[in-house]
Formats: structure tokens, sequence, C-alpha cells
């Protein structure tokens, strides 16, 4: 796969329009590239002195707004034009709104090293094989009590509990003191009470002083606490033990944390396993590599081989419990699946809520499973599934270790990190020591004593990726499609004759997704009458007639009269052929 | 707005091909005609006798798979042959997804009286004004504690839980026991224990003996009760009493019990409304002229006074709170709204959950929301908002009461049905006695004994309203109109010369939707080239040349070209002109 880059006109005038000035000597400058006004595409560039640190690069699956596009990615033209001060990418967890964009941002911004734990940077290195790209991805691996020097500054890192190993949060030292970077986290609390390991971690800070805190704020408008994850291991566990038929587990292929788990609990009650699904087994073969799992090697059987053990033995772990169409649940339910036909003595775990948009598609998925009379568990009546995002008090108990002097929510829609700034003032920020960002919003901390959100505005127009291009995202053509899903087109083809400005013979007309034409003939007819007088109309004094106009004029009347009669607004094309 | 039905070939050969007998003396016959693989357009006929009955009426919105569509009807098929047959349609209540049907149906199936509830018989009324019919609708009014006759069956009604007044069950006698339908149900229960009202209600399945229960299965999937609506009036009762600023409360003009509830707690703490939107307002001006709602006239002002009173003093009732674009509450959002501007000290109150679907527009709306400085109060930290329908205890209770020999689950997706299903098996009805059905199942239930979905199957293609008019779905549209949303299409026009063979000029290339070509000359460039190649390989011997083919093999050539180019795949329309 090779990517290429486009770069409009409008979008050089526009970059090149706004020059922003370096931070001055006392100034730690934050611009969020993406993930404040959206869930995904994080990104975060914090700037003091000669040095930029870069903290995530993530890209966003498309949007109801985005038809066609396959990734939204953070807009980087902040960072292209000051690539020399760029010091290092540093990742806090290998999830795709958190790594995404690197295959298609690297080169652009100069090809930092990226600094990041063992499991991320292997991720980070499957992907980068998947593309053909020029420069070769420098990963420097780090690890979580490792101190590092990057330019002037001295950066540390922490661990932190989300669903993937090795997630850590970043401290990026400055004069002024810490700029704390948590990336994506929730707390294993036992009744409310943070793990032993989670208090350890957070116990760097007892020492420190925090300048700003920027965290996630997902899930921080959900009050109380978050179900641990400890709580969806034990019902699993429950649930792998007492399978008296096959059981099938459905989950993304990125929790991994939980993969392994049950993983290992299929090996404790001598069960086989099959992993039904690409990413799955990727990963999983990634976690082994590294010693995250451990398991014999006839513990996992091929999917093939399913009929040779008795069914209480099975368990199946498998992709698509978001309705994905091609996934292995997806083909499962609609009976596609080459070795598996459900039978009703069949439990289907799934081990993961909706995201939202899917829910059709999974209500489409759980009525397909449901009519082959398998059974099915989902987190709404059982806990097979937590949210790797902290809850309200989360956040709280993780304000009061950090204890920051600033506060910038990262990581949600607007109303999150309105929510989530409204919780630090609660817990003693004032006000004014908080900014809520938007993408591209060059935020200063001067002299550690005073926040704001300046009146520059980095590069900020969305930048999507549509099969091996990665261009500005067009509104005209966002605007056609949502038309074109909705009304269709009309292709009027009039033939006209260049003397006489008469048609030449009956006027073509061909659409598609408008409505059915063969079915209105009445229809079809009256439009062509409307496209004749319409032409030869514009066309009575053929010598001095304007093609252009007359092209303008035919798709007005065909589309006005096609609204009045059908109330269905098509795209009409008009093509005049004068010969 | 006229209704126009079309009858495509297809739908009139596939509905000659199946005719379906009339049902043997002993049996009584249950026909779902909608509602029960999906959300929505509710409607079921039973049918025994020379006599049917049809239950509900309702349409279903737009969904993924529908682009373009306004909305799905039930198939009502299998009822317009058998007109002479139809003894009334019996509403249960005056909710869209039970009534939104008839200004389709009505006509098609004979213009039956229809029998329902006071208040829901205003709500039909009032609709069918908006439609011009050639025939009025004849509607009957019954109240709950009515008995009436219809052909050779006595019908009765209950009232039920639901979230609008009048909302009733209907049970339909027959020579083997009570055919039960519930309509929409919850319980307003108070800690698990049904109201005394309830209890009375139901009380008059003491004595009776039911042959089939015909049940909402919308929510019984969900584990133990849903939130009472009385606990949803404390809520709203305390936020009116406290506000110090400004209130706006945003929920569904269909939720008329809480509309009249906040009316009422407005006026015993002294405060004034504003109602902002036009189907609230209907709604509570038919519920007060039905006595249904008592205030005095000076409570309720207009929008263009609302600067009169001192903030505290209001509370404005919106309409909006799923996002819906032009709704009042999307103006304030976008600050689009005429008379209301949001200030820092208003409080937004979204009574209301998230229909699947709606996440993206209504997480858009709190972002526009909070962006102004308001203050907003969700269903997740808060009891404004409560499901009308009840969870699995609340159908447990249900069951109890009217102890069925015979089961069959309505109202959801088949995953849901079957859930009911299994509840009802765990309640002590045998898994023989229980069908989940599709729409168009054609249920018998033979000398009370035995009950089986036969291998009949009524028309159950669905049927659409698009602008004016009422059609079968057609894939073919469908599918184009979701390849063109993502897409987009490309026409090629090539005028070649019928002698020599040769294109006359360059050929045009005109898009939308697809690449913006204007920024990309070479793929232009090149795709002219492509389109040379092919009409004049085509065209090669001008006399025996197939214009069909040759259009043919040019949509392939130049598709092929641009998926290769870019990964997409717009639909191309080949336009070749002979001249």
């Amino acid at each position: 796969m090779r990517v290429e880059h486009q770069t409009s006109s409008r979008e050089r005038a526009r970059t090149a329009a706004a020059p922003i000035p370096p931070p001055s000597a006392d100034t730690v400058r934050i611009i969020p590239l993406g993930g404040v006004e959206e869930i995904g595409r994080n990104m975060t560039a914090i700037e003091f002195g000669n040095d930029i640190f870069v903290l995530d690069c993530g890209f966003q699956f498309r949007e109801e707004e985005t038809p066609g596009v396959d990734y939204i990615l953070p807009n980087t033209g902040y960072l292209e034009e000051r690539r020399d001060k760029i010091r290092g990418l540093l990742i806090s967890h290998g999830h795709l709104d958190h790594i995404g964009g690197i295959p298609y941002v690297l080169d652009r911004i100069g090809n930092p090293t990226i600094y990041t734990r063992r499991l991320t940077g292997k991720m980070i290195q499957k992907r980068q094989e998947e593309f053909a790209q020029t420069t070769p991805a420098n990963i420097r691996e780090v690890e979580k009590d490792e101190v590092i020097k990057l330019g002037a500054a001295t950066i540390r890192f922490f661990g932190v509990t989300h669903t993937v190993p090795d997630s850590m949060g970043i401290i990026i030292e400055t004069p002024w003191g810490d700029v704390v970077f948590t990336g994506d986290i929730k707390l294993n609390h036992d009744n409310g009470q943070p793990s032993d390991e989670e208090v350890r971690e957070f116990g760097v800070f007892k020492n420190r002083k925090v300048l700003c805190l920027l965290m996630d704020s997902t899930n921080v408008w959900q009050p109380g606490f978050s179900i641990p994850e400890r709580n969806v291991y034990e019902t699993l566990e429950n649930i792998v033990k007492n399978s008296h038929g096959r059981l099938i587990i459905a989950m993304f292929a990125s929790h991994l944390e939980r993969l392994i788990r049950v993983v290992h609990f299929a090996e404790k009650y001598g069960k086989k396993i099959v992993i039904d699904g690409r990413s799955m087994r990727t990963n999983i073969e990634i976690a082994r590599e590294l010693g995250l799992i451990k398991y014999k090697d006839d513990t996992v059987v091929a999917v093939e081989n399913l009929a040779q053990y008795p069914p209480e033995r099975m368990v199946i772990l498998a992709t698509g419990a978001q309705g994905d169409e091609f996934a292995s649940l997806a083909r499962i339910g609609n009976k596609s699946h080459k070795y598996i036909r459900l039978q009703p003595t069949d439990t289907i775990v799934l081990s993961s809520s909706v995201i939202p948009g899917n829910e059709r598609a999974v209500q489409k998925l759980k009525d397909n499973l449901s009519r082959q009379g398998a059974h099915i568990i989902t987190y709404h009546a059982s806990d097979v599934h937590a949210s790797g995002h902290g809850n309200r008090e989360e956040a709280v108990w993780i304000h009061k270790q950090v204890k920051p002097k600033f506060f910038v929510p990262l990581h949600g829609y607007h109303y999150m990190l309105r929510v989530h700034a409204d919780l630090a003032e609660e817990l003693g920020v004032p006000a004014a020591n908080t900014v809520v960002p938007d993408n591209g919003s060059v935020i200063e901390i001067t002299k550690g004593e005073k926040i704001v959100k300046t009146n520059h505005k980095a590069p900020s127009e969305l930048r999507v990726v549509e099969g091996h291009t990665v261009s500005e995202l067009s509104d005209v053509l966002m605007r056609d499609r949502k038309a074109l899903g909705q009304e269709g087109f009309c292709v009027v083809v009039a033939t006209v004759d260049r003397r006489s400005g008469r048609l030449h013979k009956s006027p073509d007309i061909i659409s598609r997704g408008f409505v059915y034409l063969r079915d209105n003939k009445e229809l079809m007819d009256q439009t062509r009458l409307i496209i004749r007088k319409s032409v030869e109309q514009s066309m009575r004094n053929p010598r001095s007639a304007d093609l252009d106009a007359a092209r303008e004029d035919l798709a007005d009347s065909v589309a006005r009269f096609l609204l009045q009669r059908t109330m269905k607004r098509p795209i009409v094309i008009p093509v005049i052929v004068s010969i």
C-alpha cells in the first residue's frame, strides 16, 4: 500500500495565511491536534524552548458526516512546518485511536523517533509492515520506570490501567513543573479502592510539582466507578468453567488483556481454543512472542479441526462483536462461515458494548444468531464487558494524586471535556486554570503562572484517508454523497441540431438511486417533454445560443419538475450534445 | 398531501402466486404484519370464523438499510384481499409506531371503523386532517371498561401504563378463550410492587380463560424492573422547584403524561411555561381540550415574550432531545433560534434516552449546548427519563396475571422476541405453546389445543413511503443509494463519428461524490485516454458495431481503471452519441 498526499491550493493558501510565532522563552505551549472534538484520532503537541514533543498519533473511523471516507486523521500542519523541532513521538498505548495515524503521518512530520513500551512498539511495527513506506519507522523501546532525555527535557513514564498491556502515562518535565499526560485510563479498583499497583504507580506524584494535567475524558460524565475489569474476568472464568456446549466469546482484538485471560481460563479448565479472526490471532501471537501470555502449543487448535473435539471442551474466540459484516461472528450468524454452524447448545458471549452507530448491525447479528437457537449473553444482564475508560469517581482519585496547577481535558467530545473541566473545578482547580480546547487550540502557560487559549489556531481542517490518498476533507464531496445516498441522480442527454436548434431525437434519461423510472413511464414521458421544451427554448437562436446557460436551464427545469412530482431532489446532470 | 399507491408487476405477480385458504372453523389465526422484526410499524391481524380484527397500524422511521425512504409500513397485502372480513381496526394508544400507518393504509384495507379511546382517537383525527384523503376516517370512541360486539366476537379493553394517557390492552373473546393484546406496556411500580390501579386493571383476568397472550417485548431483555415514571416525576418536580435560572426541558412530544406533569409542577411552583415545538403544542392542546390537563391561561406564555419574565420563573418545554436538526433545541444549540439565546445560568434537562442511530446527532447537540456554558442534565446521572416499556420482572408479573395457554411475543427484533419466549417457558408455558413470529407468519391455534406456525406466509415485503408515494421497497434502489453515498458516480460522454468510428472530440467526464476531479488533472487525462481507447476499439467496424455492447465495455474499462487508481467504485454511466 502506497500513501499519496494531496495538497489542494485551498490548503496551501490557508496554511500560508496564518503564521504562528514560536512560543516565548517563558512559555509552555500545548496544542491538541485531534481527539478533543471527537472520540478518536488523539494527538497532542507540547512545545517549549526549542523542542516539540508529540503525544500519540491516532485515527478515527468515518462518521455519518464523512460518508465514503476510510479514516480521519489529526491535522499535522502545525508540526509539518516545525519538523526540525520535533524531538520524538511518544505513544501511550497500542490502540488505533492512538497509533492508527502513524503510517499516514510519520513521513510528513519528518519521521521522528517513536518512544513507547514493548508491546505498543511491536503493534506499531506490525502495522508499518502493511504499508510500503519509503522510510522505516524508528522505534525506541522505553520502560515505564525509565527516564529519558529528549532535547532539553527529561521525560518519565508511569504505568496505567487500560484494556491493553503496556499502557502508560507520560511526564514531561518543564522548567515550571511537569506536564502529565495520562493516555487512556481507568482504575482496577475493588469497590472504589484502586489496586496496590495503581497506588504504587501514582506514588510518583507524591513529591512532584505538576504544572498541567492532560487527561482522558471519555467516561468522566458517567457517575460512580466503572465496572472493574477483574469483575469481567471472574464472570468469564465462570462461564468458561461451566459451559456444557461450545462457547463462542466475541470481543475486540484490541482488548488484549481480556483475551490473554480467556486463553488462561480455557487452559485452566482443560479446554481447547479456536482463534477465529486475523487481528485477534496477530495480537495473541505478538503477546506470546513477548511472553505476555503463555500457553501450550496444543491448546490452540485450527478452526477446521473443531469437530474433532467434544463441544463442551471448545472455546472459540471470535471477532465481530460490533456486527462488522465480514468478521467471524457475522459469518457464523448468516451461515456463511466455512467451519462453524451454530447448534442450540452453543453459548455466545458478546464481551463488548455497542459502539454508537453500530446498534443496528449488532441487533441484526443478535437476531441472526438467536434465530439459530444459540443462547446469547450480553453485558446488559451479566458483567461480560467493561469499558477501558474510568468514570467520574476514578477521575476524582486520579486528580487527587496528580494535584495539577492547570488542567486541560483531552479525549472526548466537547460536552465530555466540559463535564471534566467542571469536575476539576469542584476538586479545587480554579476555573481560570482550566482550558477546554478545540482541535488546533494553541494553549500557553506562561511563567508557570497563567494559562490562556491564545488567538492563534493551528490548522485543524479534517484530513481524511480515502483509498490510497490522504487529503483535506471536501465539504462539497460530502454534501454530494449525502444527497446522492438519499435522492440519487438523473442524467438527461439531449442531442441538438446546431443549425435548427431542434432536438435530433427523443432525449435519453438515465437515473440511479432516484425512483424506479421503468415503473414510471408517465413520469419519463413528461420529463422528456420538459427536456425538449427547455433545450429548444435555449437554442431558439442557434447561432448565439450559450450552451453552458442552456445546460443550467435544463438542469433547473428538470430538477424542479421532478421535485414537484416526486418530492425527491435527485442531482440532475444535463448533457447537451450539439451536432 | 395526496397519497399515491404504486403496484409493481413484481408485487402483483407475487400476491397472486400464493393464495392462503381461509382458516378452518375450529381455528384462530394470528398474523403479525409488522413490528416483529423491528421496533415500529406494529400491526397484527386476528382472524376466526368470518371476522378479521386488526390491532394497531404503525409505521417505522427509515433505517440505515433504507436510505432516502421516509417511512416503512406494515405490508397489508393479506388484509387488502380480505377487506370484507375486517370488522374493525383496534388501536391500543396514540404513538406513531401504532397509529402512523393509518393515513397510508386505511383506504387500502377498506376504511374499517377505528375503535380506540378518546385521546388516541383525537390524535388519529389530527393526523388525518393533514392528509387529503378521499374518505374520512370513521372513529368510534370506546372506554376501557366498555364491552363491544364486532362481527361474531365480544371485545373488551383494559387500561395499561405507558407514557401516553389512554393506553389500553385489548381482549378478543373467541370460542376457545381470549386472545389478549397488551399494546405497549410497563408498570408504575413501587420497588417492584405494581400500583393499585394496575392490580385492579389486571384483576379482569382473575376469572378469564386466556387462550393466547400477544405482548410487547421491547425491553424484556433488560433485567430487573424499569425506572418507574413516578421517580422521573419526582426528579423533575425537584428540578422545577429548585431552578434558579431558566429551565429548558426537552422531551418527546409523545411523552404526553410527562408533559402534563411538568406543566402541573410549573404551575405549582409559580412558574411560567413556554411550549416551543409544534407537535408538543398540538399534543398539549388536545390533552387540555379533553380535560386531561388543566392550567390557567396565563401560565403558558408565548416564546417571544420570554424576556418579560425573570429567568428563575421560566420553564421552557422544547422538542428535539434526539438531536433533530430543525427542532427547537437544535436551533437553540446552533444559535439560530429566533428568541432563545443560552446563558450560563440556564439548565437544560434532556428528559429522554438516545434512540439508536441518533447518538452522533445528540452528541453534537450536547456539544453545541455546553459550548454556550449551559448546564446539562441527562438520564445518565439523574432519573430524568424512563422507558415506556417494562423490563423482565415487569413482564413476569404481567404473565402471571394473564396466565395464557399460548404465547406469541410481539414488538421487537427477533432476539428480543426470543428472550421473551424463553421467559414464558421459564414461567410455565411449554415451548411447544409458543411461536416466535416473523412479519407475515400465519400462526394458527386449532381447537384451542395446538399452536403452529403454518407454511403459509402473508405478503411481507417492505412497503415504504417516499414523498407522496407508497411502494414496495426496491432492493436495487437501496443498493444504488448506498453505493452512491459512499463512492459517487461518474458520467463519461463520448461523441463518435458513425462513419469513421473515431471520437469527434475529447470525451467529457462529469463526476459527483467521487473524488475531486478538478484537483486530479492527471487522472482526468488518463481516464480520457481509456475512454477513447475503449470506444474506438468497440467501433472499429462502425457499420456492424453494437452500441449497447460498446457502452457496457466503456463502463467496465473506466470503472476498472478508476478502482485501480483510487480504490473507489463510483457508478459509471457511459453515454455514447453516434453522429
